[in-house]
């Protein structure tokens, strides 16, 4: 049985409450129950993180080296700026996915580059909460 | 209960055959068996199409106005090329999903960019042939 | 008596159907029919064609070089991507116009280049569907 | 009966006089005669202007909200300097129509950027004198 | 006691006529009168002086060298282009305070860079008409 | 009676420490005092906050959904760098105005970009401590 | 003995008959014969196919894995744009040199860059008609 | 005997005044003076104009088509943003020699480009005053 | 004597554990040992710091300019991405050194600019752990 | 009878030494030996140099305007950097042909550009050894 | 009396044989000749030196330091690439002024940025030959 | 023992004698003498060579493939422009260290790009004549 990490980056906190036309209703405990939902008989186990902290993050990050096996991200906007967190996932060795809630590609420029691609093993992009269900799934499917 | 056109473009008929390090062993048919499996219980059904001639391609899009329901659609080397998909694409109305097997952000810059993305509701990286089984799954999803 | 031959390319065979906003009502067999009126007593005859293949649409044009005194091409997309088509209008003599239903300067930047207009004598943007009959008599103006 | 107003900017007074191989042998005289003769039967009257004064072009522009029902603008080098002269055409609500008499497109790279297409709802470029017939046209078919 | 010179440049002059969802309904006048009303007190007065015309505001900010202490512009889409504007304002030794009405930032990328920033002292963005009355407090300071 | 939180990004906790030529002499404690003055009559008060970590900044932003009315935000270095801001800032729904103490625009390059500016309904360049008291001037006149 | 296929692209068909002052006045019949000339006594034999389609000669390069040891290519202007052609001779394992019969660096800046020179193992420009002779010859030496 | 006209552009009726450690203390009149002086015993005679007005300037170019014969033209600010001014001067067909009083590429980086350039037979920069009595003397040597 | 304080940003507190072909064995416990031999009889002590929050840092380097003399500093991945360490570091009066353990400039094209090096006054990099000891010799000669 | 000169630029004296992945075995003595057995029956003959000497290229360049008739280079490093072989070149009258024994355009991007072919009649790359014969043969053909 | 160096580059040895359609037929002994006439009666005297060596160009400005008093170069294609030139000439202290015979603003655009005009004083482009004498002029009032 | 080879570039040869506030007062002489200091008691010895001209240079690298053991080089301008001295250095195989005596990322622009660290081991920038102790104790450690 293996442990995946779910990581969740700056704002994503207010998920469900900000800007409902862009993110929907849902929650962070709803994203999470589901994708407990999803693992359902995959023998694998969810733990979940949020901060709006990058050193918080960074740290977490760390610790995943001992403590999980996979990682599923949503880095938010530190997906466009954070070499710090790049490097923190390239210190840690198992299979990392990547989720955007919405469809960056059809935002503004500056969200179309990301610093966590050139370490993901996968992206999943516009899929809304779903992106998270397909995530940890892939991730299953990875480990075993 | 409705149809899902399933199309992949040029190249992607050797797939299974050609650099398996990149794009696996699993040919088209296997891909195509995936997501009819995924499909089971929905109520959709799949329909697909592969072609190597952009002209072809760009009339099963004019068809699909008629004929299918959602697109799903890896459209290989013409996802960075193909101004004339993106302009069919957006005469079709409903749901379309964008898949690449391979993580194309690790590869050559000129792959990073991608004109079906301007229309995609959702863009599925580097999962693998399982992408194609995401996307029907979020396509099975918007259509409900 | 000249022959002036009318070229449509990608998704043009749609006009009158997709996004009215935009193109309009007209169908392509309306925009020859005014074509035809504007070239009544000018003694010069029209010939049309539309196709989705660029392969076709080559071989057209190389056609040309036997059967047609001008040219009047709405490229569509390939406007902005086939330097392959540039070269056969290039290998064609005749005057050449180029036409634009809407008013691509106003939409996005990719199609604001064209390949076309680097061989084009004349260009006709934003003038909807009577650009093609300012096209022809511009057209039979160069060939008087 | 609707009033256009045909306005043509720097060094257009010279029309007819230099280098003709570029713009031929009319002078704008002649150019507004073609121009009322096409508007004949239409009902429209036209209005015409030219400075080498940027400030006298935009104070008529600013009197054409009064004063005038559409405007046909050749700007001439303006074209692709003059903020000022989008910013006064925005203020102007009726069509507007751009002219360039020569194929800008084929010509120094610094030509090929239009403010004023921001604005224009139609273009027509390497018409010669022709072109402000066309434009002429265009505006009659959009006021009625 | 110190003059404050009050310069608007092009198109300013429908100020409260044109797009007021934009510019708002005030006019010149009221931005002048809503100026004297902030300088009461400071023993500070007021010039005003708008213009179309390039050339007169290059010799109206000649001529302040003698007859002003400093200097509020508004300078509108020479902002974007005019480097003899620059130099003008380069010539003049007293305070400069750059005031654009609207939030230029938010507007067309053409509209983020000012050649007069690289002379202003300070830059007021998007505080409307009240903008005018900020940036000549902000002089009358300097000056004290 | 509204209430208007004045935030400070990293670095300005040691205002009138640091480079006293750039930034002059007075404090944090001086710019709130003089903040409070300026709302003296409005019936609005001060709220205010500094901080050097950028997680904290953004807490306070999504708590500012909850016991604030507008933001007047000075955001330093970060103003340039941290698109997690501008998320936060697009979440809160009340005005939001921009605040540099020295004229960024005359400064190195990477200091004229704002992702703040991206969602500022004003923006106050170079006015010293002064640009604050502009500020919840402003966005007093916005909340009345 | 090998099989070595002489590959040639779009309006390449009108070789000897466009442009001569550009590409000469040999037709493709007679650059196929001078190849086999030049192939004589190597043992090595040659198969020459050309098309305008795209997704034929993409489906060529595709059978060229069962029934050619090497390629030479001249891919005319797809050259410049097509990453499906690119990819069909990425999934060929033999040689692949590339020709172009004018010297392209002296052309339009498009003409600079080619895809097929990320594949090719060598390049051959400007050599005329002569350049294909070089072409196969290298390949013949590369089989032995 | 021939007549050399002498052109300054904006900014420039402030010479000797403005910025003498850039300009020096030399005003136009000195700088006319000088060159005729250096025209002494070539039997050409001078002509000077300068103008705040870009219009003016238009016209005056155009009237030099009948009376002068070459053109020595500092024109500022005007030098690094006018394509009318430059489409005047192509529009005449004597020598023209362009001027820069200061030295303009060791200065901002918006002054190293020239649209008078693209026209001028010659270019002297940072020879100060002197420069002009080299271009009258280059145009002499041309006359002849 | 005085006090050098040496600083290590984000995941540099896993030094001899990550990547260790890049980053090598040593951890930074044995870095701090090897600076502490190199200053021997230099009378000059080490502080260090290593934090992955941005904010803690910045904090760190405002106590500098009480505690410390001299910094020695590898900032990670913020070398390339924070203005606002560039503006604390800029605060500080004393020598700056910047280390960096691996050859940067041979790594990815986003990790050749460094924010750090605007304000250092030497950079060594690529000399693995034995370029804190140079850094640490470089600062003792500049104190001195 | 005429006399082909063969050119190699920096560091090709150590062809065969350095490098044999990229450069081959054979030496530059091969290389001439080669190209002499090449141009048996031809009637023409071969004079070779090599230089690390920039300056010593461009006198042998120079001196070519006597003593040959045709110039076959390879100018290494300088391809890529040296404007002032590129005019020496220029100044040379007879057929130029550039070679390049690796295949550059798959080798860093500094190597894609070449002020060479800004000259050359033609280029051949990445033929190894074989390429010198090669053009060798194109200039014979050519002198005829 | 004063000594000025006149240095010219590389390929500047063929003045008068090479291309006399763009750099005329006057030799550098003829240059030499014309400029000692211009210098007659200032008192000063011309030493002249050519390479086609940048290092012995870049010793001969080191000697300079002792042997002259200004210099005059033209660096021929160096212009566009020597920084170590630059270098050399930031280390002379006299008058620099830069020469061009032809109008290098209207060739490639490699030709159009000059690193010499980084540290020359003054720089005079296409006045053929005559820019020499001008430039010892120029140095000769500098040197007054 | 091995043989470290210190490497100077163009305008070296006077350190101690230009711009001594950039360079400072100690000549090649005395950073030779430093470094035979630096190297006491390691058993390595010291070879030194300067040089204007780069084939020099270069000939001196191709050598040192078999009299030295590594490298210490300050290539001064070639730095930024010389891809032959990459090549060069690419050819020899011992440990390159790289030395610049000023803060090169402090000056120009041109200065910040280095074509040799595309090669070096490592780089240290502003250590004044340290650096280049600081280099070969480097190289020594390496070594051993």
């Amino acid at each position: 049985m293996a442990t995946i990490l779910m990581l969740n980056g700056p704002n994503l906190g207010l998920l469900g409450l900000r800007e409902p036309a862009i993110y929907g209703h849902d929650t962070l405990e709803d994203v999470e129950a589901a994708c407990r939902d999803a693992l359902q008989g995959t023998g694998h186990e969810l733990d979940a993180f949020q901060t709006d902290h990058e050193g918080a993050m960074l740290e977490r990050v760390h610790a995943a080296r001992q403590d999980a096996d996979a990682v599923v991200i949503n880095a938010g906007a530190w997906t466009h700026t954070s070499i710090a967190l790049l490097d923190a996932l390239s210190a840690f060795e198992g299979p990392v996915v990547e989720v955007h809630i919405s469809q960056v590609h059809r935002r503004e420029a500056f969200r179309h580059h990301s610093y966590v691609s050139a370490r993901a093993d996968a992206v999943i992009v516009g899929c809304g909460v779903q992106g998270y269900e397909f995530a940890v799934l892939r991730v299953a499917r990875l480990l075993d």
